[in-house]
C-alpha cells in the first residue's frame, strides 16, 4: 500500500534537468550543463589549514552543538566581508548562518508562505527557488527580464496586481540569465519595496565573480539611499561559488522580526549549520586568503567567458543571440532560427548529447511563460580548449 | 509595518526551555540541563586525521557540490555500521544522509504531514520533534510511557482512534525518558505497524550509548521477524551523540518511495549535507576508530549515571522517583511530594538556579497532558565530583 504523502508534493514535478544530468556520465561528454564552480580552483591548502586551526584552537566549538543563529566568529567575519563590499552598519546579529543559501530560501518559504500566496521571481530564475517556494504552496509568477535584469515597469505592474508575499531577485549575474541589474533599476526596486511595503529577497551568490569593474552595489548596500527600504530587503549570500559549495555555508541578512522567525524555523530544520564547516570558514576568512582566492577565480572565469563568447559567435553566427556576461558562471542565449536552423533548445540539447556536448535548455527556468528557444551554457568547469571543442560540437548539433 | 508571516508559525510557541537556557551563563552553575554530549570526549585527533585524509585524497569530493542522497563512501560506511548492529540486507541505496537527524524529522514532516494530520509521539518526547511536526500543521498526540517505553495497548488504541500519518518513537534510551523499550514491545509495535499499515519512525541517536549489555535490536533490525514491516519503518540515526554533533551528520533508512520524496524535499531544503563533514565522517568510520570511541563514551557516561543515581537516592530520598537508566544521557524523574516537599518541577527549576544547579522541567516534553512533577537530568557533561555537588544543591533547592 502506498504511503499517504503530503499534498504539497503535488506542487513540484520531477525536474527535466535531473533527467538530463543522468546522461552526463557518458564518456567524453563536454559539459556546459552544471551550475557549479570548478573544483580545480578550490583553495584546498587554505581550507585544510583553516580546518586544522579550528580543531587545534577550539575543538569544542568546532565539534559541539552550536547556536542556531550561527558560529559567532563566522558571523563576525561575514559582517566584515559585507562591510568590505559597501554594506554600511552591518553587525553580526543582523545575519544568520544558513546551510548554503538554498536553506535561506527554504527558511523564507517556511517563514513567509501560506498555501496560495503569490511570490514574484525573475523569468528565468534559479530552478530550485521555484520548486522550493512551490513546496510551501506558493503560486510563483515570473517577471520578464532583459540584459539589464528585471524590467521594473513590468515588475511594478505584477506587484500591484498580485500583492506578493515577496519578490525574489538574483540582481547580479543571475542564474541562469547572467544579467546584471543596472544601478538605476536597483534604486527603483528599493523604491518599489517601500511604496508597496513588499519584501525583496536579494540572492547574491555570484556578485563577487566579476570580470572587469565591480558591479553596482547590492540592493542591501544601497538601502541607505532609500529611506525605509532596509527592513524590506532580505539578503542571501554564500561561499559556494567563490570558495567551496561543499562547506554548505551561506547567510541571510534581514530585519530582526524575520530573522528571529527564520532562526526558530532553522532550529527545527537542522538545529544549526555544521560547526565544523562554520569554524573552518571563519578561520579561512580570518586568515585573509579570500581576496587572493577571488582574484584567481575571477581571472580564470573571465578567460573562459571570453573564449565561449568568441567561439559562439564564430561557430554559431546569427543562429544564436546572447549578451556577453560581465561576471558569474553562465551564458544565457536564444536560438534565433536564422537560416532555418533549430529554434527548440530542448531538441538541441538531445542532439548535442549525441555530439558529445551538454547544456541545459532554458524553459524549465521559467515559473510561467517558458521560452523554449532559450538555453543556459556554463563556462565554469571546462577549460578554454574544451570550451572551443564543445562549442564546435554544439554547432554540429545545430546542423 | 510588520511582515505578513505564514500562519504555520502560530502553531509553535517560544520554548520555555530556551528561556531557561539563557540563565545557564551564570557563573558557577552546574548544569544537568543540556541534551548534548561532553566535548571533552570528542576524538579530536581521529577527526582531524580523517578531515586531512579527505582533503588530501579527494579534495574535489570533499569541497564540491555532492549528491542530495549523500556522499557515496559515507552511505557505504553507514550501511556497514548498521549491519554491525544487526540490520540485515541493508545497502547504501536504502538510506540518505541528513543534516543531523533533526533534518530527517523535518523531511518526514515535509514529506508526510498535511495541516490537520495526526502524529503520535511518546509522552514525553524530544521537544524539537513536537515543534518540527507542528510547523507542518500536525496535531501531535502523546502516547503514555513507563520504564519499558511506550505502553503498547494505549498506543494501539490511539492509532485506531486517530489514524495518524505516522508514529514517532525513540525506543532506546529516549530523550527525555531514558527508557528502553522491551524486546516484546518492539515486536508488538512492528505487528501494529502491519495491522494498521501505519508508518513507524524510529529515532535512534542514543542506542549505542549502553552501559551494560547491549539493548534489544532496533525496530529496523527486527523487521525480518515481522513480515511486511520493513517498508513501514523509517529509521533515523546520527553521529551527534556518539562522535560529534558539530558534523551535523545523520541518516534515514526508509522504503524507496519515501526516500525518493524525502530526497526531493532535501534538494530544496539545503541541496545536500556538507560534503566536507560527510567525507570527514566517512574517513573516520573507514579508519575503524568508532569501536574504541564508543567504548570510551560508554565507560564515562556509565560512571556518571551511576554517580547521579546514587547521589539522587542519598540526597533526595523518597522525594524523587526514577528508574536508573541503562544507557543514553538522561535521568527522567518525578517529584513525589513526600514529606510535604515541592511537587512542581518548574518551581524547583527556578529555585535550583538560585542554588547554582540547572535542569529542565519535564512538562514541555509532553505534546498533550503535561506531567508537571517530572524533570530531566543530564549526567553527560558534568564529572562525578560536579554531579555529586550538583545533586546536593538540588536537595537544598527542594528544601
Amino acid at each position: 500500500m502506498p504511503l499517504p504523502f503530503a499534498a504539497r508534493l503535488n506542487n513540484v514535478e520531477t525536474s527535466a534537468i535531473r533527467e538530463l544530468f543522468k546522461l552526463l556520465g557518458k564518456p567524453g561528454i563536454i559539459s556546459f550543463a552544471g551550475g557549479f564552480p570548478d573544483s580545480a580552483l578550490f583553495d584546498v591548502a587554505g581550507l585544510s589549514a583553516a580546518s586544522q586551526k579550528a580543531l587545534a584552537e577550539n575543538p569544542g566549538a568546532a565539534l559541539q552543538y552550536g547556536a542556531t543563529e550561527g558560529h559567532e566568529p563566522l558571523r563576525n567575519e561575514i559582517a566584515a566581508f559585507l562591510q568590505s563590499k559597501g554594506v554600511q552598519d552591518i553587525a553580526a546579529n543582523q545575519l544568520i548562518v544558513t546551510t548554503g543559501s538554498q536553506q535561506a530560501l527554504d527558511l523564507l518559504g517556511k517563514t513567509m508562505v501560506d498555501p496560495g500566496d503569490k511570490v514574484i521571481v525573475e523569468g528565468p530564475t534559479f530552478l530550485a527557488t521555484i520548486q522550493c517556494f512551490r513546496l510551501y504552496g506558493a503560486q510563483v509568477i515570473a517577471a520578464p527580464i532583459d540584459a539589464q535584469g528585471v524590467q521594473v515597469d513590468r515588475l511594478e505592474a505584477l506587484i500591484a496586481e498580485h500583492k506578493p508575499k515577496f519578490v525574489y531577485l538574483i540582481p547580479t549575474f543571475g542564474n541562469p540569465s547572467g544579467a546584471m541589474l543596472s544601478l538605476e533599476r536597483r534604486r527603483r526596486i528599493l523604491a518599489l519595496a517601500v511604496k508597496y511595503q513588499t519584501l525583496i529577497v536579494e540572492d547574491d551568490p555570484y556578485g563577487d565573480l566579476y570580470f572587469g569593474d565591480a558591479p553596482p552595489p547590492s540592493l542591501l548596500a544601497l538601502t541607505p539611499e532609500v529611506p525605509g527600504s532596509r527592513d524590506l530587503v532580505a539578503y542571501c549570500g554564500s561561499l559556494s561559488k567563490v570558495l567551496s559549495p561543499g562547506l554548505r555555508v551561506g547567510w541571510m541578512v534581514a530585519q530582526p522580526d524575520l530573522l528571529a522567525r527564520a532562526t526558530m524555523c532553522k532550529q527545527f530544520s537542522d538545529a544549526h549549520t555544521s560547526t565544523f564547516a562554520q569554524a573552518t570558514a571563519a578561520e579561512y576568512l580570518k586568515a585573509g586568503r579570500m581576496p587572493a582566492a577571488l582574484a584567481q577565480v575571477r581571472k580564470v572565469y573571465a578567460e573562459r567567458a571570453r573564449a565561449m563568447g568568441q567561439a559562439l559567435r564564430r561557430e554559431l553566427g546569427d543562429a544564436i543571440e546572447f549578451t556577453q556576461p560581465e561576471g558569474g558562471l553562465f551564458f544565457w542565449a536564444r536560438l534565433t532560427g536564422a537560416g532555418g536552423k533549430l529554434k527548440d533548445a530542448g531538441e538541441l540539447a538531445r542532439r548535442a548529447i549525441e555530439q558529445g556536448v551538454a547544456f541545459v535548455p532554458g524553459a524549465p527556468f521559467f515559473a510561467t511563460n517558458p521560452d523554449t528557444a532559450s538555453l543556459r551554457l556554463s563556462f565554469a568547469t571546462a577549460d578554454v580548449v574544451k570550451i572551443e571543442e564543445g562549442v564546435a560540437r554544439l554547432a554540429r548539433a545545430l546542423g
